[in-house]
């Protein structure tokens, strides 16, 4: 038995005629003989009505409740679904989180999946062409519903997929036809990449390249699951999200991410002594504010500049925090017309030379560099946001992508 | 621990406003000291909303899938009420069918209870105030959802009363203040009743007087639940139905109901003979047509009329299938202005000459009776429409009603 896992998002199931144009990818997949998971998001617009709703009801409504109101989202989806390919003659049925199942924590609202049986999927599979799954939950040990947040239903598809072994692959489909080098707004010289592999799509992805959900190119690289990333609008392959292989390596840098949510704080000659960090980091953390890049300029007469960036739109709040704490900074700067530019490549791994690149072709383009910082297979730098699309254009030209 | 049942209908938990009210009645009732369980319908409009969107995706639903996309109304009130009684700091959550369990055969759309195990709802009531559940809804045992077929929440509710045991109570809310002697619009005279029995209830809801699901009535009484109709938008103490006793068998008549959902339908000349009902009878039945007095005149030469009435939405197709099924009647008459008047009481167990008072009043009120059946504790005359509010009128007063 030849398993396909395909996931469609919002915009795909929100009203009829968008759901024909789904049914026409799944009776293709079928026609080539694969028997079918199709993994479903609730119509666009609708998590949000629901939420809406919620909050009329209660200031601070429960999250379990919370996931009791939304899980029906992706239920009608399943569903309204079901009954267009049946009536299609499709042998199908619905199956939901629970039904599964799907068994994840009791973190509600944003649960982690703890396991997945597809021991009753593969014998439903057996009987039905086509299984039609409810994305986004699932359910405790104890039976109360869940679910596993925002872009969730990628999450689950990809994990269905890791649960059926057997190199399952899972087909997202999405409104962009792939994994480009970097933003076609940015870049007129941007390309659909047509292999990518899982490091470089985490690095692309939790650059801002929103394509796939973070947590199920996680999953994916953990269970080497082939993730294809393609369009409902187009009969475009896509780009092949997969673990890395030689070819790819031959390749420096596979793509150029931007970010433009960075806002940069600098705390002015503090003390450069230990615990300085610590008493700094601490409280922002505990506000739930994520630090993203640190620079600690060299100490001069005992005193040094911290700088970090946070979210722009935890800018006011930091600030806040960080001034509640107290510290001994001389004065707190900030700003927000900053953004990030990364080059992301696995390559990197095994060729030195990549970041005199990268500084070089900036600093021949005449662009300043306000903070810099690399991992195995990415080197980011924090640029003025008015110079972010020269410095796209330069870098994607220096790497000849 | 005391337990009480509160059912709570679609017009009930229509919007915020609404469901405040709702909140009101269940504060108050775990003022008195009771735990509760409360079960809700989906908004009204919600179900119909639902459906109309089903036949919009294919001409004929699937019915398992109907259930999975009809179960969302009761899951969104249930999520949504809870919030709001968390919200006024009770400890309350939503609990569906599928979590209780409520184990239902797989007649999708109709299923019917097969069994419900109340100890973890016992047990959650142990920690919780208020258990929201959803109405309407179970689960076949092998995880598929199903619905109870419409007003199934009256049945949910009181099947729940009777799965808590120990003579826990189930008060029914809805938009009138209790079951009534007779339809006020018809009769000035009619009053609401204090009590009413099982059997005297289920001969009222059949005849028309829609406070209650035929099916709950059956459930309450077989398992001995007292069930209480009341308004929610009233502090009315309502009508108590409940088991036969004493004060009741003294009283001779209850209430009058009526039926105008009746059509009639005679086949003039037909043989007299073993067989001839059965050949008329079993068409009508297997296209589902449900017949209700049958009347047969005596025999002439061989030949006799037999005259029946079925609901007067099946008229057409019951005549359309007498046609096609053949017979030897010399022609087929119909009538579609006719009602039924049935006067209901426990007391006729006891006592002779109920049916003489009955027929004598009529009469004296120039009204022609067409049809008449009884049974242990009913007395049914079909009349013309035309006498029907006349015929009410007569009869309650003719009891002192």
């Amino acid at each position: 038995m030849r398993i396909l896992v395909q996931k469609f998002g919002g915009s795909s199931v929100a009203d009829l005629e968008c759901m024909k144009k789904v049914r026409s990818k799944v009776l293709a997949a079928r026609e080539e003989g694969y028997k079918l998971v199709v993994v479903l998001s609730a119509r666009a617009g609708q998590t949000n009505s629901l939420l809406e709703r919620a909050y009329q009801w209660s200031d601070e409504p429960d999250l379990a409740e919370l996931d009791v109101l939304l899980t029906t989202g992706e239920q009608e989806s399943v569903a309204l679904f079901s009954m267009l390919l049946q009536d299609a003659g499709v042998k199908a049925r619905s199956i939901l989180g629970f039904q599964i199942p799907i068994i994840t924590d009791d973190a509600f609202g944003s649960a982690r999946i703890d396991s997945i049986d597809a021991t009753r999927l593969r014998e439903l599979l057996e009987t039905y062409d086509v299984l039609v799954m409810a994305g986004f939950q699932g359910r405790t040990p104890d039976m109360r519903l869940t679910t596993l947040g925002r872009g969730g239903s990628d999450t689950s598809a990809v994990a269905i997929a890791a649960a059926l072994g057997d190199d399952t692959r899972c087909d997202i489909y999405t409104d962009v036809d792939g994994v480009y080098t970097t933003d076609p707004r940015m870049c007129k010289a941007a390309h659909k990449l047509d292999r990518i592999c899982y490091d470089e799509m985490l690095e692309m992805a939790s650059m801002g390249a929103k394509v796939l959900q973070i947590r199920s190119v996680e999953i994916a690289e953990k269970y080497n699951v082939p993730v294809r990333v393609r369009s409902t609008f187009s009969n475009d392959p896509g780009t092949l999200v997969t673990k890395e292989d030689d070819m790819m390596e031959s390749v420096l840098v596979s793509g150029i991410a931007t970010d433009k949510d960075q806002a940069r704080i600098t705390l002015c000659d503090v003390q450069d002594r230990p615990g300085t960090a610590a008493s700094i980091f601490n409280p922002l953390g505990e506000a739930g504010i994520v630090v993203d890049m640190i620079i600690q300029t060299a100490s001069r007469n005992g005193v040094t500049d911290m700088a970090f960036t946070v979210s722009r739109k935890d800018l006011k709040r930091a600030i806040d925090v960080l001034t509640k704490a107290g510290n001994d900074a001389s004065k707190i700067e900030s700003s927000a017309s900053i953004a990030k530019v990364s080059v992301v490549g696995v390559g990197m791994r095994n060729h030195s030379g990549v970041s005199g690149r990268v500084f070089d072709a900036l600093y021949k383009a005449g662009i300043n560099l306000i903070m810099i910082s690399t991992s195995e297979v990415k080197i980011s730098c924090l640029v003025d946001e008015a110079d972010l699309e020269l410095a796209v254009n330069v870098l994607h030209k220096e790497f000849d992508l």
